[in-house]
Parts: structure tokens; C-alpha cells; sequence
């Protein structure tokens, strides 16, 4: 989850509500979908243009308008003046560096939230804005790119399956966030696996790459923090808000988001906690290796330098050494060359160098 | 308390309300067991379905369903639409990685609680989750596997002892969560324990295995954590909560299971404190250890280094070098090496390198 | 303050209420004393049991029934009996390792609060849990052992000093706590002091023992914590409770109180920074160490290697080595040689090495 | 951004209310400039006198006086008076040490806030602080120096551009406000490319430059914290104040403004995270590069010593030792050192030494 | 600033109320100096017993009487009497120790304060109590130790200069307090300079007195903040207290002494986290250099070590060993000396072994 680097700062001294797209650069038009639908029936529409959605809406059912690409900034300015979004929430939108919020305006509430999902081939997770404004019957929903998480909803809308049919906008709303952060399980477990997967090389071979390995997840780590934190706000904001547009049977299932908000902080700090531990592992490993290492040096230096002091002398030319005549004077040497390794060798051994 | 890989994934895109079985695979059918009491009397019967369970429920006397076995979908569903049991509730009780937590629904309390024992043949701590739905006279719990803690509750209920057989459903229920707050300071003690042993350990030999015993509790410590925090905001939405279901003079003892929360989280936060100190004395005597190594290497290498090039210099075949002639040439250089050797050690003693 | 492994796990599974004393096993029957006074006269007896207790008290007076020995159920049964004692109060004074608390029941105010006691021969702090019942006109407090630091109020009592004789019983719990806490200044106070006197050590010579002194002391303080913290609570518990058994002029030396275990909490933390501190100075005056010896030990081998591979040079036996033939071969080797060394010492000197 | 030595205690003493200016030292005279505008029009003018600036004020319209240059008391003095601004105010212009903040006196609403802007060529961040007094229709800005960030808000004035005209003073000090908090995700968006450039050469090579600048990183992000953390406060203020200064709908602006801040320390705390971790990484890779070393030396030692050890054995003078005068004798030790090496590297090379 | 050791636990046991001396024990007798004033005229007397302080006081006017000296408790007593000053204020006054702490009793607000002050000789940090009681017109201050840094109030109160003869007792408390809170930015500031001096000595040459000196200031803040983190609860307690003896007009200073107190705070963190990261960094020198001296280790041992080993081969004294005869046997065995040498500094050079 390398950071792209988007430029923040481009916006600093233009007029709050400038509709600027901050984020990655694309090219291609963006895409809609329209889904309208009762208890009884429902329709899926891709019009190719905002316009067109608008002529789609019908308030007397639930109509939700799905608008993937936000680097337009025509396409989110007219999308605000035909459904009246507030400036602010415009702008945000348009913002993919948004902070995770959930905002009141009149009449709409406005909702900013970020989708996770995981790339298998690539091993990295992908962060994409979700922006979400919530009117009476009408739900409008903002993304970066197309494909998302939301599939399984569009099938419950197309397959009647379950409550969703029979509720208004608000359900649907609730139900696009449900899927979202049921998908930070999925990340968090991918993350936990490769934590429980590092912890496994790390015991078993202390190598740079686990302990790069393990920094890397704690820095997802970090900026998953970022999108799940502001999260749980989010989810306390919507369910504690009296609003109107937001029906009394659905508190109850956005309570139950909140809840899972909780979970997923927890085990993001369970994560930090088991992260730093097995840096902690992977360091004192190395500092035993390290010890390893040394003792071995000093065991050959200390049985060595003697026995090497030892045969220098007897390398010396002096005239007069009178062990050198010696017929037994060379085994006698040798002897007490190994005595004295052997000594030391003991002497290591009581003293519990090789544990 | 290795954790199972359970996939909680698998729920992304459900609708909510949908029971799905998050935990263990399990093929054993699920167990009942139901007690039905007064003041006076009482039943305890082993029907073999969920219906025959309900069948048995009397709402003129307490009623406790015990249903060892979540792994069924089907059964769960079934129990939910008896007892109108809430559906999100109905999820939470198949999805055995739910957080701790207490929520009220219209005529019912749920409490979803982890219940944790420990092993001593592996010395490992088994989690399993207990959700608790608790209505008028009525109390129905669900495991994830028969065997539990219970059984002094049932004796209890059996032998007529003390106010149980008295008081409603609720007490019960205080009960059950009482007895499974005193086994979380069972456990805490045992790592205690262990900590102290590997403290000691650590103090007379401070091996690798004592390191990773530490850190092997410090992990558990983690996952505890997250059963144990979650555990206070449940004794203390209990305690709060004005509901009919929940009798004042229960409400005495749901404030007594709060404070023996507290005091686990403190013990906790201690045991902690303690292994990541024991972590610090771990290190330090590595450190320790390591200087006593270098000290060694260095003080054989100071003292043999010189004498290794003083026999050197003797060992030189220069064609005039007079000292080799000297008659006393060679006793002198071995004086002077002895010198030069307490010289150095006298000169180590001094400057404090042996202590 | 080696925590004495009681087993509080015991209580697993018994009804609350139950009386169990958790704790050191004892076999001395218990002690009692009672007082009662108003402010013109005073009586101290010392009963044989908890009954006669009863029969001194006199309830238009103060009693004090002071019971030291809790480790029989039977007399704190009987207890609970004679004078109305709330069960679960009951259950948290027969185990020791209560957290301290205080709660209110009807008609009587209960605390638990930890009594430090530091033994100067042994250099270990003793706790001792002391409970209190306060009720219209008497207090009875409970003790582990006989032996406390209660004699300065008995004294009080005994001479009419002061306030405490015009006052109530409320007023004499206070006077109890406040002589409680003023010990916890007098331990954190000794353990400051030996934090100085091993700050003192490990400047002037870092050794082993210094830094098993810290953790000694941190870990010390990790306990008291568990005392001090919820001391916090209970003052602020009983300074905010407007209970008729607390008289308003009372309410403010309760104040006192809770601002002296707010300073307790900052001494206590400040322990905890220097302790933490020291150790850091410890292990940076090891590391430090390290360096002077890796330091001594390259210096020593890169003058030597050098020096002794050039003697080995000309202890080459060679056919054809003009030099060693030369007359002035030998002095100008020992010649370079000296060079050598001077040369590379005062490169030494110039890079720092010797600082 | 080395902290210039201000001397903030040159205050201690004075009464309060009394302007000094502490801060750099300047000597250039004050310099002024002064919007007036309407929705319909607007004049800009650069008046020599605080005395001045007062002239052109019309209460009719929105006022904007920028002040550059607060060294002078006698100014600041002279602007009291005039504008009525509370000797509290004044005495925090004149401070540029000053912690951001909102404060409302009669009439008038006073806030400090600091404007960092980023020098490219000297990659450091320079801070500045700007005062705001807000009065009905009219707002008074101080700053330390001319240039500034202000340069589009004053281009939105004179073009007419977006809701600045049509809005009153509340709204333009809203919008001064905005463009310095857009700043501040410039800094740290430059900070976050530094770090990552820092992460891509410690990865590469860990050198001491790039600790150091990890090190100076952090020291900014410290200073940073005391200039973003208040702000929110003062964000948080200023949206709560019910004034009849601010108009309601500027206060849904200043809940953006708020929200940004919220971001900003999010980041800021990220940021920290990160250089945290890099200082890890850092010490880590110093670690092992350091244990590469050590295993160099040992492998080294480990095989010559011995191989030095034999060549010294047969060096040796003895009379009489048989190996010297067989004719394989030679051969063959240089046989059995080249086995010895190559079981030495063989050992190693399983022992996982090179790994 | 090393703690003066005070026994605070002699206190133990004494009824509340009882005024000892807890601090340095001091002979010389108290020192008076009384103020009465208002806005046309004032006195300064110094009179040698409290009870013609007491003669002097006119409540008609302002009357500020100050107490150097509160070692003896029977002036303290018979202060309390004259004043009516509340029994666990007196008590405060005499405990240096005592915790800095604003309280309320009936006519009188009791104020505790640290005052310090630093010593350019000694280099040391000063700490003093001092205790405010406020009544109706009414100051009375209690110092240590004769010299404050009250004096420019005295003056300003000499001199009839700023409002400060125009306000009543209320203010002239709050400017002690603000002058108390002006020093020891004074202080922080002398500590900030102190650590960027050890920041450039470290940066320069990490040497042992640079690691003492950041400990040092260490330890200074830990017990500077037991003095302004309370300072910042009794500026809140005194801003929001509706008294009778505090104006209206007041309080918007008090609210500017609050703000400075969290400001104090603020810098005082931030100085903690720069003498953490200082810490870091001169750790991590010494971990650099370590590294350095290793290397050179390492490098003169792999290249002498090889070198040793071929000159000791041709010292062997084999009969047979053919190269000894050769002519140009002792040029080529240097040569390719030299080879090895000259290669393997290409080879470390290569990998980076010099950077």
C-alpha cells in the first residue's frame, strides 16, 4: 500500500467547495449504473451520463445512482447542481485524501468512507474512496475506479433476496458500509496470516527479509489505522443521529456496524502489539547469533594464542636453549600442548560456555 | 492459544441476519440439555432436537436451554424463529469470533462472552464462546462444544443451594457469567506462575527457551486482552441497563462482576508490565554475557599478542643479531615475557576488568 | 513483596456470597478489640469473640470493633449475622485479594483498602488488607494479622486529642485511611531512596546487582501501583457520595485524602520514569564498557599483526635473503618496526580512539 | 526550523496587558494593506499608519487591515487603542511564541494561529505567527514579516470570485484560516516524501546522514505537533462559540476547517509512526551489518589460527623431531592444512554461517 | 535539583489539622513585609510578629502580608487563629512537600504553589512552596525562604503602575501567580538551551558526560512536571470557581494563566521527546563507532592474518622444501604478499567496506 503521492497541497488557497479531483490521474470516461427498485420489482440501468441518471430517479421507489470515476470535476460539479449536494461534500468527494467522515447537510447526509481490498497477485492492499449522499429514497455513490466490493449487494437487489427489497435508501447505505468493512476482516486476516507466517521464519531463521518483512506490515498497519480509526466515528455519528432519513429499524443494524468497527480496531492494536513483538524476537535473535559468533572466535583465539606463544619459543634462535638438545624434548612439548587444550577445553565446558 | 484461522471473511456479502458458522469445522450433532425450577422443585432433561427444547419451556418457572453446539446452521436458524431470538443476534451466535458484548433487543437481553479454560496436559488456553439470549423466565445458551465450566452451576441448581433456586432467569445468568469471570483468574494465575518460573529461569541462566516462554505469554496476554476488555463494557452495560428483565437485586451482583473485571484488567496490565520487563533482564544478561565473552577474547589476545612477537623477533634468522649468543639470552627473554605478563595482569586487576 | 500465591481461583464456581477466606493460612484464633467513646469518656476492651463484640456495642456512643485474623469463615459469618453485613461485602473481606473499593449498602458504607507496612530488616514491604464497615455509630474493621499501624489513632482516642473524640464514626474511618496512606508515603519514600542510592552505584560502577536492585524496585512498583490507583477511586467514591452515614465537615478531610492519593500517583509514576531511566543509564554505561574493550582490543591486535608478520617475514628460511646478511639488517627491522608502532599510535591518538 | 532563541521570559514580571515584542529582531517599519469590499465592489490600499488604516475602515462594508511587522510596540499600542482590541490581545500579538488559540472578549473575537510555509531551497520549514481580531465587519490580521500565504484569498477579493464577496468578515477570517491549514498538509506531505526517500537509502545503505535525517524529521515533527494540536482546539472553538460574530452558516465552513485539522493530526501522528520505524530499521540493519563483520573476523581466525599454529609447530628448533627429515613431510603438512581448511569451510558452510 | 530528602511520612499518624514543618530545617527567625494600598496611596511596613501584621491589616483597603520562613509552627498556628485560616490549610502551609493545589473554604480560597528559580551559578534548579490564602481584601503569602521573584510586583505596586492598585486582593494573587508562571518558562527555556548544547556536543563527539548531562535533564523535568501538571488543574479550578472572592474581571486573566499553563506543558513534552530522541541518537553513535572499531579490527585481521600464516609456512624447517632454494623464491613469496593484500583491499573496498 505504498502511498501514491498525491498532491494534498494543490488545493491550498482556492475557494472551499472547488470541486478539484485530488488523487491519481486517469483518462477514461467515467462509468454509472442505476438501479431503481420496490418490494416487487426492480430495474438496472447504465446510462452515460449524469443527466441521464438524474431522468432515471423516481422517488417513489428506491433509486440508487453508482458513479465509478471522480477525476471529472464537470461531471461532480453537475452532479452537485442537479442533486443539490452540498459544496463542501463536493468538494470532498472530489478529494480522495478525504478522512473518513459522515456529515449532515439539509436534507442529505454525506458519508466518506475508504474500501480495502486485497490484491492477491501483487500481495498489496488497495485503497479506494467511497463517497455516499443519502437523500430521501435516493442513494448516490462515488468511487475512484470501477470494481468494487459491492457485488454481492447488487445480487441481493436483483435476486429479492433478503430484507434489502423492503427497505428504503438508508438499508441500502447501510448495507454498501457493511460489505466494506467486512472486508477489512478479510485484510486483517490476510495480514495476520503473514504475521503468523514471519513469526514462523523468524523462529526458525532470523533472515532480513522476515524482519523487512514484518516492518512492511507494520506501515500497512499504520495506514490501515488511518481508514479504520476515523471509521468507528462514522459509524457512532450515523447511528446516534436523529435524522429523518434514517428509519428507526435501521439504528439497530448500524449499531451492529459500530460494534464491528470496535473488533477491527482491536485486532489492528493485536496486530501492532504482535508486530512489535516479533521485531523484539527477530532482534534478540540476532543479538544470540551475534553471541554465538563471538564465543566461537574467542574459543579459538583463547585455545590458540598460547599454543601458538608455545611454538614460537621453541622457534627461537637463541644459542643456548637447552631444552631444544632434549631427545624427549619435542613430544614433551606436543604433550603439553594438548594438556593444555584439553584443560581448557574443561574448563569451558564447566564454566557453561557452549550452552 | 494458537488461534484457529477461522475464516470471518467468508461473511463479506451476506445480507445481515444470515447465520452462517464461523469457527471450527465440527460434525458431531449438537447436545441439549434443559433445567426447568422453582424454590421447590426442579427437571433436568436431554432432549434431542430444538423443538423438543421448547416443548419443555414452562414461563411459570425458570427455564435454562443449554445448547452445546453452534455448528448448524439449520438448528440456529430454527432456535431464532421459536424464540424470536433477533436476527443480528442469530449471527452473532454462529460466528464464534464475535467480540464480547451485551446489546438489547425488544423483549430480550443477549450477551455474547468468551469462556476460557486451560489445558494443563498441553498448557495451552482453550477459548470458546457462550452467547447468552436471556428473556422473561427464560435463559438459553449456546457453546461451540460440550464440556464447560458450569457444572458448580448446576449443582447448585440441583442441590438447591443458596439463592439460585429463589431468584429468575437473570440470576442465573449473573451466575453463569460469574463462574466464568473466576476462570479468567485462574488463568491469569497460571501465567503468573509461569512468569515467575521463567523468572527465576531467566535470573540463573538466561537461556533462549526462557525468552520465547516469555514471549509466548506476552502473546497470550495479547489475545486475552482482547477477551478480558470487552468483558468490563459488558458487566458494566448489564449493571447500567434499567430493563424489566433484569431484577434490582441482581443488579448488586452484576456490579460485583464489574469490579472483578476491573481488577482482571489490572492484573492483566501487570502481567504485562512484568514479561516486558523480564524481556528488558533478558536482554541485559545477553548483554552481560556478551561482555564477559569480549572481555575474555580480549584479555587472552592483550597478553599473548606481545609475547607471540617478542619469540617472534628471536625467531629471526639475522646473521648478527648478539642477543642469541648471550648465554643468559634466552632465561632473559623469558623473564621479560613473565614481567610483561604480570605487568598486564596486575595492570587489568587494577582498572576493575575482572569484575 | 514476593506475592504469596493465594488461590483465588478457589472460588470458582461457588454462589456469591460465599465466605472463603483467600489468602496466608493461619491458625491462631482471631483477636478482638473494641472501643467506645464519646467526648467525655472512653472504654477499650478486648473480648473473646465476635458476640461479646456485640454486646459492647452501644449504639448512642462510637464503637470501634477492630477483628484481627479473617482466615475463619465462621466468625465472619457470624459477623455478617450480628450486625447485617451485606454477603457480597462479606465474601470480598474474606479474600485478600480483593481490589481496594468502596461500595455502598444500605445502612452501611464498605471499604477495602491495602495497609503498607515496610519491614526495615528484611527490606520488603508487607501488605495486609484492612476492610471497613461503617454504620450508624460503628465501625468495624477487619485485619489479616494482628499488628497495624493504627496505634497513633487508638492513642488519639485514648488521650482526647484532637477532633477525633467530638466526632463520628465517619470520622474515625477517616482518621484510619488518612494513617494508611500517609504509610504509602513513607514506601514510596524508601523505594525513592534506593533508587537514589542505586543511581549513586551505577554511576560509579554499573555492576549486576545494581540493575537487578532497579528491576527489584520496578517490579515493586508495579504492585503498589495495583494498590495506589484504585486508592484514587475509593477517595473519590466516598468524598462524592452523599450518604447520611458521612457527615458534610467529614467530606472535606476526605478531600484531603483524595489530593493526597493524587500525589501518591504522580510520586509513584515519577519512580516509575527514573527507575526506567536508570536502567537505560545501566545499560548504556555496558554498552559503553563494550567499547572501551573492543577498543583496547583492536588497538592491542593492529599494532601486533603488523610487528608480528614482519618478525615472521625474516623468520623465513630462505637460501636468499640478502638482508638478514646485512649488519645493520637486525636494528633497522626493530628500527621500522618502532616506526611502525609510534606511527600508528599516533594515528590512534589523532582519530580519537582514545577518547 | 532551528528554534530561534526568543526569549519569551524577558516577560516574567511586567503586569499583564503589556506589549513587547518578543520575537526576531527587526528594524524595517510596519507595512499595511487594507481590502474594503462589497459584494459589488472592493478597494485594496496600502496605507503608511495604523492611523490610516483606521480612516479607511467603513463599517458598511467588510474591512480586511493586514498588518506586517508586530516589532513595534508602539503600534501595537496605538492599534489598542484605536480598535478597542482587550491588553490581552495585544500582549499575544507581540508574542510570537504565543500557542495558538481562540478567545472571545467583548466584541470582538481574538485568534492566534501559526502559518508555516516551506523553503525550498533551504528545505526548511519556516514558521510565522498571524493574529486575527475579528470585529463586526471588519477583521485585523498581524503578522511577523511581509509575504506570506494570504496572496489567493486577496486575488478571490479582488476577482470577485466564489462566496468570499457576497460573505462578511466572519467568512474572510474563515477563509485565512483555511489557506493556512492547506499549507500545513504541504509541510507534511514534504516530510512524507522526505521519509520515504530516507526509507529507500536506508534500505539501500544504511548511513548515518540518513539516521540523522530521520532525527531532524522527527525534531520537526515535535515542533509541528505544538503548533497542529492546538489548532484544533482552536478550530473546535470557534465552530462551538455561539457569536453573534460568526454567522451560522460560516460555521459549517469552520466544522470543515475542523475536520481538516482532525486529518492533519492523523498524519502528523502517522508521520511520527514512520520515522519511529525507520529509526528501527535504521538500527536493525546496523545490527546485522555489524554481526556480518564479526563473522568475517571469526571466519578468519577460526581457519588461519590453527593453519598459523601447525606452520609454528614445524618452525620449531628441536633437535630432534622426525617429521622435519622425511622426505613427504612437507607435502604433506601442506596437505593437511588444506584438508583442515577445507573441513573448516565445509562445517561452516552447514552450520548456516553464511547465510 | 536533587530532591532535599524530607520526611514526609513523619507526618504519619498525627491528627489532620496538626502543622508541622516537613522541609529544610532552618534557625533564623521569620521575616514579615506588609502592603496595604489602593488606587492613591500605599505602605510597606515589616513587622517582626504576626500578630502586628495583624495590627496593620485594613480591610477597607488591599492588604498583602508576606511570610518568609514557615519552619516554626507556632506562627503558623497563631496565624491560623488571627485568620481564621482552615485547619488542612495551616497544614498545607507547613508541608513543603505538599502538592500545588487550589481549594475553597467558607471567605478564603488557599492556593499552593512551586516557585522556581534558577541558579546561574550552580546550574541548578530551585524549587520553593509557596502558599496563597485570599480572603475579602486580604493577601497573605507564605514563603520558604526569604527572596522571591515577587519583586517587580512589589514595584509595580510602589509605583502605582498598570491596574494593579486599582483591583482588589483577587488580583494582586493572580499576578503572583502569573510572575511564578512566567519563571519557569524562564527555566524550560534555560533547559531547552541546555539540550541543544548537549544535541551539538553529541552531534560532534558522543562522549559519556553528553549521555549524563541529557539524563540529567531527564530527571530535572520528571520533577518539574510533579510541579506544572497540577499548576495547570489549579489555574481551571480558579478560572471556574464562582467565588465571591474573585471578580468577574479577573477571570479572563486567570484564563490567560490557564493558557499559559498548558503551554508549559506543551513545551515541557516537547523537551521530553528531544531528550528521548537525543538519547537515541547518541546511542546510536556509539553503536556507529563500535561499528567503526569492529571493522578495523576485522580489516587488519583478515589481511595479517593469511599474511602471518605464508611467512610462518617458510619458517617451517623441513628438510625438503624445495622453494626455500630457489633464487627468486623470496621475491616471489613477498610479491605475491602483496598481491593477497593489494586484492583484498580491492575486495573490501568493492563491498563497501570503507563507507
Amino acid at each position: 500500500m505504498r502511498k501514491r503521492r498525491k498532491k494534498l497541497s494543490l488545493k491550498a488557497g482556492l475557494p472551499p467547495g472547488t470541486v478539484v479531483h485530488i488523487g491519481e490521474e486517469r483518462t477514461v470516461p467515467p462509468e454509472y449504473r442505476v438501479f431503481t427498485y420496490t418490494e416487487n420489482n426492480f430495474s438496472e440501468q447504465t446510462p452515460s451520463s449524469i443527466d441521464e441518471c438524474n431522468a432515471l430517479v423516481d422517488r417513489s421507489r428506491v433509486t440508487w445512482i453508482n458513479l465509478d470515476g471522480i477525476h471529472e470535476p464537470a461531471v461532480l460539479t453537475r452532479a452537485g447542481e442537479i442533486f443539490h449536494i452540498h459544496p463542501l461534500a463536493l468538494e470532498d468527494i472530489g478529494n480522495t485524501e478525504q478522512r473518513p467522515k459522515a456529515e449532515e447537510y439539509e436534507g442529505q447526509i454525506f458519508i466518506v468512507i475508504k474500501m480495502l481490498t486485497y490484491d492477491e497477485a501483487t500481495r498489496t492492499i488497495r485503497s479506494e474512496q467511497v463517497s455516499m449522499v443519502l437523500m430521501r429514497n435516493l442513494l448516490i455513490t462515488f468511487q475512484e475506479r470501477p470494481g468494487d466490493v459491492f457485488e454481492p449487494v447488487r445480487d441481493r437487489i436483483r435476486n429479492s433476496k433478503g430484507k434489502l427489497r423492503r427497505m428504503g435508501a438508508d438499508y441500502l447505505g447501510y448495507a454498501l458500509i457493511d460489505v466494506i468493512v467486512d472486508n477489512y476482516y478479510y485484510i486483517l486476516e490476510v495480514l495476520g496470516e503473514r504475521l503468523e507466517d514471519l513469526e514462523d521464519a523468524i523462529a526458525e531463521n532470523p533472515g532480513k527479509e522476515s524482519l523487512s518483512g514484518v516492518q512492511q506490515i507494520k506501515k500497512e498497519l499504520i495506514y490501515l489505522r488511518k481508514s479504520i480509526w476515523p471509521l468507528r466515528e462514522v459509524a457512532a455519528a450515523l447511528e446516534k443521529r436523529e435524522s429523518d432519513l434514517i428509519a428507526k429499524s435501521t439504528i439497530l443494524y448500524l449499531r451492529d456496524v459500530y460494534d464491528h468497527t470496535i473488533e477491527l480496531i482491536d485486532t489492528l492494536e493485536s496486530l501492532r502489539d504482535i508486530s512489535s513483538s516479533l521485531i523484539d524476537i527477530y532482534l534478540s535473535s540476532i543479538s544470540n547469533r551475534q553471541n554465538v559468533v563471538m564465543k566461537t572466535l574467542t574459543l579459538i583465539a583463547t585455545i590458540f594464542m598460547p599454543l601458538t606463544f608455545i611454538v614460537g619459543v621453541y622457534g627461537m634462535n637463541f644459542k643456548d636453549m637447552p631444552e631444544l638438545k632434549l631427545a624427549w624434548g619435542y613430544p614433551a612439548v606436543l604433550g603439553l600442548m594438548a594438556a593444555i587444550t584439553i584443560g581448557m577445553l574443561i574448563y569451558f565446558k564447566r564454566s557453561g560456555w557452549f550452552r
